[in-house]
């Protein structure tokens, strides 16, 4: 045991707590439609913003001040060991990694290998004495300079073969860790100027990428989900795995929409001008909603600022959109947020979380509650209900001309009705 | 003749000029890469912001006085006369409308329907007796109230089909009067709240909707293009033809790819977190480069400001894109730009488009004279030069495993090479 | 009585309500730190969005259909009928207007000054007999193309002349009835290019302009509070009251920070960059807060939505920073919301305020009940208290070389404290 | 010597060289409006960008390989001599730094200062033996982990202390090295979250620090000016400098407008919603203008990107303001432009600044031509020319209820003129 979390005790559940280190709504136990609230959700915490990151911004260098900061094993081992201290104060259910989060970084691929291996077996001895599970994990193709132009995208193929043999000791660490996704982030997979970039070029090589990663998904036999996540900018200019869109147009276009999901993010979203909700939404039409990271952006500022959630009435709209869509299968809720710089010590980092649970678990019962009462719904099939009729029905099967006849001889013009915004708005409003 | 222009001589190319109402860089004779410089850029004026409208925004009302306001027939025509002597004065060789622009709007689909024809006719003269072709036509189903909801996407099938319909008869339209193009944007396909929102059966209209389009495009043997504009929000908080990625992916799922392209405007590509050049690259590697709409948006307000391009620099790069992707085949430069509504007289608006024609002629020599020197494009095949090596072209054919054997048997550690970018930059500076 | 709202009972506080047109929250004579409730939040309904919109937005015209659009002053009439109908039914004690909500557009001074005194008498008597109360009227300096260029900065000064004359009606008809405050929103002060205006010349002639309405306030007896609304642009590319920090400055500039108050508008403080809360607390720390426009922006809409507000953990922000600076005195709470213009019926107009006004009330007394626990407080007093001992106060008596003398001899190194900002957010999160 | 920029000979003016590292356009003798170039535009190198920055991002590590990378002295030393070759090849005549860019940072304020004055007595000689001289000197009270809840806002009085301390020996420096201007940048003069933050004894904690500083410059006798540097957020998510008029507003507050100026960002404007050339022309119209720093921010990018200006027509626009203003006194051209992080060469670093002064020289003399051509003032001068008239004067000593009589007496019925946008605009394309 590490002493980094001294005199914090396990959180419990406890509505009428006086600490603020505790559950005042996140039952795990409680049952939502018919499934413990900790199924619904699939909390997970992500190593690199509580283990890693030191506080620093692009005007500031580390603010925290950790024990375990350094490129050593013993360090990595200790990281490790404060992190599984804190699963088990938090009790969450999973956990998320880049290769870079746990292991030491060393001089070559086969070092970084090495140090990967030993890593893994370490957390694996650890989550046998009962720790969580491994929701998803992914390589860092992104921090280190050699990925300074792009992974998969890079003008030099011998980043493209450095990146995908990355990829494939990742892809073998999340399989032996029992992980229930592997994730691909595209963090250089773009431009900083399209003078010296062959969109074209770097497209066909991000596909042929994707392709690589699910054929060895199958070679063995690896069961879990393959997650894509989408970023418009930031660290680039532009990104190409823009929003869930454009995704999905790159996923069809080499033939991976049944194959690949998409990996959704607050804050990601709203830098691509979207709403999260709209990005679940849209997912959800297409077919290819997979997990979320969850966090909270300021809308004032123009970069992703990876807060803990802490508005209500926003996540409950993104927990009633994939509530709809049928729920998490082999995703979760990702907590990809980060402490302000300025939150240094370990009660602040779990207090963070402990909010957040918290507010989730508020979000996810009041979208429950929303699907029992059925209002949202009822009112949407209300709306729609012309394209149930048989004339509604026929009109998707017809042809310009024959449409155009009829409108003439039917006199058809349409007067429009109400849309209810704010009565809708409203129905929201009772519930959260 | 109108008097309206009255004291205003057709617009001449004289780079010596001292009066503003000169052509100083766009001669349409001058040869460039092979081609007049005319049919590099081929310019459209559109009828909506030169003669429609108003001077409004959302806080005040008409400013402009132009003696065809009105929803009369008569005055329709006079809207005409007046258009196509401004043409006759600015010698360009398009232009583009939408139905409502052109023709009085009526109580019916019937009427609607005969007072397009009727002025279709009458333009018909006009262009027989040497005015501009057209470059495209289009139906504006976003203005009235009907289309509040939605066109092709309404809740209401009635609507759809008033909308099927109205398409019919402007691509009718289009086809008698020899347009080049049939454009849509869809304007008010989107939403503004999820809430009262189905996005997946809307999104299944709509693609039912441009395959009949298509499918009426052969029916009446029409050879011109269809176009999609894409735009991201504005009027509706979220429009489904985000962005080009986003159109290219929705084309896909409909198995449209090959049928339809875009048209890119400077203004919406900015609305989506875009620049103009990147729009035009993303659609030229995707093959679904179509027509481009010409103006500038203001990059501190956060709507479409539809301004006239005044930035050499910017629109070099625009143009770099569309020399090197073949440059227009059926598509054309429209000018989507309107005046400010302070710029009450005649002369504004001669000047602004002369401006204009000016600024891309500019800008369509500088990026044709980089194309001829080369320098950008060396810079990029050097950059991407270890992809035609042979064991760059083997990469892409490996897998991940085979690949990692590689990196490591090898000990491939590749070294970051610098991007260049201020001396491209710099590059560029002395065309332009 | 006019038939608009038929079927449509008075509002009543019902929290256990099955209709959506009762008030769940808003109980005006609920006791909340010692006030009426209805006394804390001193609704307005805005004449502008309510009774005068059409619905129309950039793109598309007219969708709400209301007997009494048009410029007549039966018409005008009709209007206040129903304007006070929704009064009843709503309940709230205050409204505001500007000029040409209330009055026809006349063609002259003389005329609009006639139009408003005999519709202010109109007015006046509906008052008398039990109406709600004026909390604020204003002249639309904006609209009418005269003012295009500006009001009090316009180019010319007979439309110096015009305004000044229009507002000296505008304060008459505002003193008559009884009003609050009077307001001045410069929507048109600004411009739309650097390229023709003199920025200087402008701000001395707008300084002048708020001067006269302060010496006109002196000179007529009006007790009331003068308020300037801060909006960063929209209609213009820039407007000169950008949001509290400037005007204050403009005020300072010209001697009036103790005569002129802000009256703070959500979506302006999103336009300027800012959140509600902000702008809320800068001008209570510089001492001219006055009163609230409470609307909501969308954050991924770049342009003033004017929505209800919605969000009940926002809306307790702002109201923390009202009570923690003492509360309304002559300002309130207006609704400068509107509709949305698909929201086409009676219900959604009454249902939009109801919704509004509980939120609002929501938001409320989650403030004073974080004001009452007082944890906050205790917190922010904690974190300074290092000013509040003999060294902090002498401090800033001090001078640089004396300091530096001080840090050198006593090896003054401060070490960074956690700033708590989760925690202090989670504190949020049991109130709201 | 070090061999850093080794085969990089001096730039010389020469329009017609082959090689990119000469200035096109950039004469430092060319004689305009009366003043030498050089002498108008006053280039000043950034220590930080040039020499400090290691290429990091917030998702990448330092990518930058320089011998000179550490916190020793001996490397401190290195560095200033390669940023003396460094300005003897590009010939600037200014040079602009932070303490902590040119000292290695000790442990203690007393540690610092010996540091400090180590290096300001190695930088004097290097300026004596004919280097640059200093355009300013700052404090950098932003990046040590102490300054991250503010400098002279902090809620700790040490801090305060302590960044006082810090200015007092930085002013020291500047004024030894004979450095025409003091500057000050409070890049965490702001907050993360107001929930902690008490607004209004902040801002009264750092008017009382300016105060100080002015003091100070009087007690040493310094001749210099004083500098502030508005910046509306990032780091922080809202900073008190927010932009030019909030600066004004708070200098005129503690009385100190005629003892400060602004120091004028482009990427800052753009932060907060402005155009550079609304910035200078603000600051110029206020009395307050004192310099600039040239750069370029991404306007898709909502962060401060700090790339080398590469527009002319915009850099032309800034120049233009300048010029109006009576162009700079103790202020210049300072490029607080930093490399992209894939630009990794020397001959980057030299190519940037090369192409970024020509860039500016393009940029000014197109500014001084129209100047001198007087195009753009003589329409101004028409536009406003109704205030130079008896009546236009009169207007502003009049008062509302004279005004208002003589409005309806003379019948004041104002009709619009054009505002002529677009013909300035074509204008402005003639001299750029």
């Amino acid at each position: 045991m590490t002493d980094f979390f001294s005199g914090i005790e396990p959180i419990k559940f406890d509505p009428a707590a006086q600490s603020d280190l505790a559950y005042r709504h996140y039952d795990p136990d409680e049952m939502v439609m018919g499934k413990r609230l900790e199924d619904h959700l699939r909390f997970a915490v992500a190593w690199w913003h509580s283990f890693v990151w030191e506080g620093g911004d692009p005007f500031g260098g580390r603010t925290f001040d950790r024990p375990w900061f350094g490129n050593e094993m013993d360090l990595a081992k200790m990281k490790a060991d404060v992190a599984f201290e804190m699963f088990a104060l938090l009790g969450q259910p999973f956990y998320c990694f880049h290769d870079v989060d746990i292991r030491p970084e060393g001089d070559s691929f086969a070092e970084n290998t090495r140090n990967l291996e030993e890593i893994v077996d370490y957390l694996g001895e650890k989550m046998a004495a009962g720790g969580p599970k491994l929701l998803w994990g992914t390589a860092n193709l992104f921090s280190h300079r050699r990925f300074m132009s792009g992974a998969s995208t890079n003008p030099d193929p011998d980043v493209f073969a450095f990146s995908a043999a990355t990829v494939k000791t990742c892809m073998d660490a999340t399989h032996k860790l029992g992980g229930e996704n592997y994730l691909l982030w595209g963090g250089r997979e773009g431009y900083e100027t399209l003078l010296n970039t062959d969109l074209g070029r770097e497209s066909e090589q991000m596909g042929r990428f994707l392709s690589m990663v699910v054929e060895y998904k199958h070679k063995i036999g690896y069961k879990g989900g393959i997650l894509i996540e989408p970023k418009p900018q930031e660290p680039t200019k532009h990104q190409y795995d823009y929003d869930v869109a454009t995704v999905f147009g790159t996923l069809q276009r080499f033939g991976l929409e049944k194959d690949i999901q998409v990996n959704i993010e607050q804050g990601h979203a709203i830098l691509a001008g979207h709403s999260f909700e709209h990005e679940i939404a849209t997912a959800g039409a297409l077919g290819i909603l997979g997990s979320i990271d969850m966090n909270r952006n300021d809308y004032q500022s123009g970069w992703d600022t990876d807060q803990f959630p802490n508005n209500v009435p926003e996540v409950a709209l993104a927990y009633y959109e994939i509530l709809k869509a049928g729920g998490f299968v082999t995703g979760g809720t990702n907590f990809d947020s980060k402490l302000r710089r300025q939150s240094l010590d370990p009660q602040d980092l779990i207090a963070a979380h402990v909010g957040a649970m918290d507010v989730c678990a508020r979000g996810l019962k009041a979208a429950a509650a929303m699907i029992e009462d059925g209002g949202l719904e009822a009112a949407r099939a209300e709306r729609y209900a012309g394209w149930e009729t048989p004339e509604g029905k026929a009109l998707l099967d017809s042809d310009l001309s024959a449409i155009a006849d009829r409108v003439l001889k039917e006199g058809i013009n349409p007067l429009p009705r109400s849309g209810r915004q704010e009565r809708l708005e409203n129905y929201i409003n009772r519930f959260v």
